[in-house]
Formats: structure tokens, C-alpha cells, sequence
């Protein structure tokens, strides 16, 4: 089978989340040992997971994990960022050597960090917490050409797809949170999501990890040639990914995808993974069902792709950083949604 | 020396933060590994735990405890909650069997629970979660005397001193979340919130648990009549404690005004600790500098307090049920702003 069709057969696995489950947990939340609506968002959101386990109470998420998927960008030589292609090496380097911001979120929330080279441009050490599979040594510049071709994108996805079911089967990993890292990455997702929500690129373009305003004009027009010369069709994501995406994008799309299969909640963190969730829904659409917005980006594209898949966020605090930081944060309240429905007593059992 | 006098003298023993400390974190998050600002709030909450510790990078907190402070209120036969009485007493024996939210989101953030009994009106089994330090049975109708005297409020605030004195002392905790549980108690919070911020009781009143309208225009009038009754002078917080307070209220005010002077950062819950911080910081300006708004609870008097103390809530879920919960959910973002600054590269050590 072509790698093309295994995506599209992982993604057609997906199930819709049991809403059976989600309303048992909406009723189950009246009498516990509170005024009903106390626990505000919290809420609803342990209804969500109960659906997306199929079972009520849920599973109290045990062993979070973060996977950092990072890749390189040719449209980095259109000058859409200050930070030279070798940060993104560097950046790895420092994720496995554990002084990186993600490090210190995860030690923070108890999660464990993968890192996954799907498409760095630079060599790499091995370590235990990275996984190599390299599939181009960076993209295209999307702005001339494709970013790379379909059977690449596939190969990402299924590269996402193939760590987040080895850390569910044999890592025991019960919740997920995506993660980012290439420089130059912000403009194939405001081309994503330029491409999948219809918005133009002034909307969503936004400055990344920081660049002047001549810098944004320039991302803009780059983003403008780049969805002219490939009139990218939404109706086929694995070729909108090969024309305007990146390859970390890609791998994200599978850690969604594989998640969903699982049952698995998958935490968002900022506007990477934000543009990666629409590919996901484009290719599944029940897999935004086991999908959690973490945290909303400072990246206007972020709101933007929130809204539109009609996610609220759980945390606002500004961040605009990647690495899967936003989404950790957001971990402990998916905890507590969850345990506050497995653990607490009825207002039954307190004799009211 | 009388224990009014001992309350003050606690006040005045709290330092400004250390504003070189803080600017030390702000020049130190300019090098680290990430684009400047990327970590948005986390990046100035960081800043302020420095300033709180005076010490960059600040203590990562490894220790958190909730100290939720029960009461009953007088006010209760009023009518202002359909709730009775009796729950107090019973969701305290609830927070020691360990089933109650406020268990559930201490576990998930691995704080310890700590229950103090100041005023609550039933009788109470011992357990090794609670402290007891009953300064009496509940408070007096506030709308139809004072509350309680000044004499009890200072001794409930010492209790609540007392404890987070003994838990940093002797349990090494390192981070402080306040909670509150007592039927009843958002009404004298609203009544302490329209004394020290001038706003009316239509605006500072809300539905706490859960009222009707009816209910919520007679809340309204009692706050009315009681602030009308005693015309509480924000001058004497003591006396504005003591006639339309309560005592978990007092006791939250000295949890505060002890983690302050050991420079252990405070977080707030809901509308209940909010209103508490009102009290502190007239007890003490510096006291505010130690406190941090874990969460806006969705009582509108919270929204009045934190703008008043200009405190913007890290969280904002809807929630309003108190116990501590809204604030131990701040925990893991408190410890995340501090263990970046303590545990990440710079960008010179990585050669850029």
C-alpha cells in the first residue's frame, strides 16, 4: 500500500468519542459533592475526556508525554526570521540535554519529553530521548516550489503517527501534548491555515518568536506567493502539507491522528500545532474530538484556528514560544478534570 | 500585649519584595534560550517570585500546601444560601476523608491539604489534616450586629498566621494556596469587598453556590442593611473584620499577612480569599507584593478585588466552588515561572 493510503487508512480508524460516556459524566457531575457548575470549564472538559476513553469516570491521565516534533524550512532563505537554521540543531541539542524550557514544564507537570527528528537540517548526536526519523534534511522553499512531495508528508505523519502509538503501547503514555521546534516554522502554519480556514495571510501572519514590522511585510507577501503559485486544494491534505507545510507539521498531524485511534486526549500547544489540527480534521474528522486546546499562542493564526474548530483554551498567558510549553501547562487541569470525577464523593454519600 | 496589637505588629514585620531581585530575573529571562517575552506571563510571574524570595533565580517550589480555613456565619439564617449550615461540618469531615474537589486538585498538583477549624458551628471529629483553633461557634448575624469582636477577629487571624508559620517551619512548605469552605461566606466577603473598594452591594454581591434571583435581591439587602448598620471604617481593618467578616475570612488574612513575612509566595482562590486580600493588604501595603491570583472565580466580587489590587488571575475557568481549588491549579504554572529561570540554558551556552 502506498504510504499516501496508510495515512488515509489511520485516519479513517477514527471513531467518533462516545457521547454516551460524555453524558453520563455531565450527570454523574450534579451529584457530586459540590454546587453543580462549581468546577466551571473543568467540567466539561472531564465530560470530553469520558468521551474520548468511552467510559466514565475517565482514566486519570497517569503519564503525560510530550512529543517535540522539529524540522527545518527552505523558506527560511526568503529571510521570514532572524534566527539562523542552525538554532533548530542547537535547540534539539539542548531539549535532550534537558535546559530547555520544555525540560524544565515537563519536570514541572511530570511528563516525559520525546523529541523527534522528522527534518532537521543539521546533523545530530543520538540520545536516548531522540528519535531519528529524518526524512528530508529540511523542506523546499514553499515560496518556488512544493515544500516537499506527498510520499515525504506521508512519511512525517506516520513518523508522528509511529512514536505517539510506541509511547501509548509500550511507554504507557495516557495523555499526549504536541510540540514544535524549527525556525522558520510560523509561515507554513499561517499558509495551513490560511489554506484550511479560508482567513488571508494578513490575518494569519503574526511575528513568530519576534521580527520588525518590514520582516512581517515580507512573511505576508511570501505567504501571498506562495498560496498563489500553489492554489493549495483543502480537499487534499497530505497535498496542501507537501505544497505550503513543513515536515514537523506533518509528524504533528500523526501524533493527532495516532491519539485519536488510541482514544488518547492530545493537548495542543501553540499555533504549530494549532495549523497541524486542522490537516488532522481535514483527514479526520472526529480527530479534533480527542483533541485539547492548551494554551492560545500570542500568534494571531492560533485564535484564529481555535475558533474555527470551536476549541477554547485552557491557559492565556501570552506565550508564543513552541516546544509543546503552552500545551504541558494545561496537563494538571486535564488531570483534575479527570480525578475530580473519579475521586470525589456524591452530596449522597455526605448524607445531603 | 493585647492580640489586636499582635496582629499589627505581624503586619508590620513584612518587607517590600526585592525589586533588585526581581530586575536580576528580568535580565536574566533577556539570555535565556528562547526569544525574549516567549514565555509571556510566565516570564513576569518569574520576576515577582524573585523580588518575593530576594533571590534570582528564585527557590523552586517543591513543597505546596493549601491551608482551607472553615467558618459558619450567622448571616446564614437570613436566608442568603439555600445550603445548611450543617454542610460545613460535614464537606470538613469530607476534605480529611480525602473525597472532596479540593483533594482531588491537591493530589494532582502534589500539594498537601490542610484544614483549619476557626469557627465552625458543628461538632468536629479530630483528624490528623485538621487543626483545631474554634474561636467560636460560627459568627453573629452580621446584618443585625457585629459579626463577631475584634478580640475574635485577632484571634482567628493569628490561627490562620499560626498554621502557615508551623507549615513552613516545620512541614518545609514553600508555597502557600488559601481556601475557604463555610455556607454563607460570600456574603460577608461581598460586605468586605464594598468597604475596602467603595463598590455597591449590587455590584459586589453574586449567586456563590448558586441562587436565585430572589435570593440574590435579598442577599443585596442584607449587605445594605449590614453595611448601613456598622459603616465599617476601612481604616480599622480589624474592626471591619470583626463586624461583617468571618472567621475563615480573618484566618485566610493571616495565612497572607505569615507567608509574606517568610517571603512564601501566597496564591488566592476565589472570591473568599480575594476579599481576605483586601483586608491584608489595609493590615499591611507590602502584603500584596507576596500574593498571586491563581484564578478569577466567577463571582463578580472577584473581578472587583483583583482589578482593585491590580492582580491579573492566571487562570480563568468559570469556576466557584473555593476549598482552595481554583488557586492549587495556579501551582503548576507558579513552579513552572521559577524553574525556568533556575534551570534553563542561556543562549550564550549554546554558542549563540
Amino acid at each position: 500500500m502506498a504510504l499516501e493510503d496508510r495515512v488515509l487508512e489511520l485516519a479513517a480508524e477514527i471513531p467518533p468519542p462516545d457521547e454516551s460516556a460524555a453524558e453520563e459524566a455531565r450527570r454523574r457531575h450534579v451529584g457530586l459533592a459540590k454546587p453543580p457548575g462549581s468546577l466551571g470549564r473543568l467540567e466539561e472538559l472531564g465530560a470530553r475526556l469520558a468521551g474520548m476513553a468511552a467510559e466514565c469516570p475517565p482514566p486519570v491521565p497517569e503519564n503525560p508525554a510530550v512529543v517535540v516534533c522539529a524540522g527545518d524550512h527552505g523558506v527560511l532563505r526568503r529571510g521570514v526570521s532572524p534566527w539562523p537554521q542552525a538554532v533548530t540543531a542547537a535547540m534539539v541539542g539542548n531539549f535532550c540535554g534537558g535546559r530547555a524550557a520544555v525540560n524544565a514544564i515537563a519536570k514541572t507537570v511530570g511528563a516525559r519529553v520525546s523529541v523527534l527528528d522528522v527534518g532537521v537540517a543539521g546533523e545530530l548526536d543520538g540520545h536516548p530521548l531522540l528519535r531519528s526519523a529524518k526524512v528530508r534534511r529540511g523542506t523546499d522553499d514553499l515560496s518556488r516550489g512544493p515544500a516537499m512531495s506527498r510520499h515525504e508528508a506521508a512519511q512525517a505523519v506516520m513518523a508522528g503517527a509511529g512514536v505517539a502509538e510506541d509511547l501509548i503501547e509500550s511507554g504507557g503514555v495516557d495523555l499526549l501534548v504536541t510540540g514544535d521546534m524549527g525556525i522558520g516554522n510560523t509561515t507554513p502554519a499561517a499558509c495551513l491555515i490560511s489554506t484550511f480556514t479560508g482567513n488571508p495571510p494578513e490575518e494569519t501572519t503574526g511575528r513568530g518568536t519576534g521580527i520588525d514590522d518590514e520582516t512581517l511585510r515580507l512573511k505576508v507577501n511570501v505567504l501571498e506567493e506562495a498560496l498563489g503559485l500553489h492554489v493549495p486544494d483543502p480537499g487534499y491534505p497530505l497535498g496542501v502539507l507537501a505544497g505550503v507545510g513543513g515536515l514537523e507539521h506533518a509528524a504533528i498531524v500523526g501524533v493527532i491522528l495516532m491519539g485519536a485511534v488510541y482514544g488518547v486526549p492530545v493537548i495542543l500547544d501553540g499555533v504549530v500545532s494549532n495549523s497541524a489540527a486542522l490537516v488532522a480534521l481535514a483527514l479526520a474528522p472526529h480527530s479534533v474530538g480527542y483533541v485539547i486546546a492548551g494554551h492560545r499562542s500570542a500568534e494571531p493564526g492560533a485564535r484564529i484556528v481555535l475558533e474555527y474548530l470551536e476549541l477554547e483554551p485552557l491557559l492565556d498567558l501570552g506565550m508564543r514560544l513552541g516546544e509543546g510549553t503552552g500545551g504541558l501547562l494545561a496537563v494538571p487541569l486535564v488531570s483534575a478534570a479527570a480525578r475530580t470525577l473519579a475521586e470525589m464523593a456524591t452530596l449522597e454519600d455526605l448524607g445531603f
